[in-house]
């Protein structure tokens, strides 16, 4: 296993780390203990991610970056309209 | 600005992004919302982009993923205790 297998494994945990807190949030509706701040701070950076990926052409900084972007937009979305619930 | 810089600010913006969530689950001590799947999932990774950070000799993504990594195992810490209240 050499440098860039193990990158690549990293990249796969830290990219879908989002999705069981995506499935949770869907699940139960509640998101008061979230903090609106991580995903977005974390859209604001896998945006730059992302921009960084296309400058230097790597196709799987690109591709982790637009999945987790999507988790985090949807988590963003299910946070604002959660916590309007009384 | 070039490549180098968007990347570093993309580092500093997804490593920062946990602070928020860390003061607010500390303050809160609330963190019943939080799957714990999501910073069992991202300690793994960053371990591993740790490792990754090791072996090519890269100092801003072994210094990013070292902090990210103590504000995750911290909040993991937090959520088994505070869950655990009645």
């Amino acid at each position: 296993m050499n440098a860039t297998h193990i990158g690549l494994v990293a990249g796969v945990l830290t990219s879908m780390a989002v999705v069981p807190q995506v499935v949770r949030t869907w699940r139960t509706k509640q998101a008061r203990d979230l903090s609106i701040w991580q995903p977005l701070l974390l859209v604001a950076g896998m945006l730059l991610w992302f921009v960084y990926g296309v400058m230097i052409e790597d196709l799987p900084l690109i591709a982790a970056n637009l999945f987790s972007l999507a988790c985090y937009v949807l988590l963003i979305g299910m946070k604002l309209a959660y916590d309007r619930k009384p």
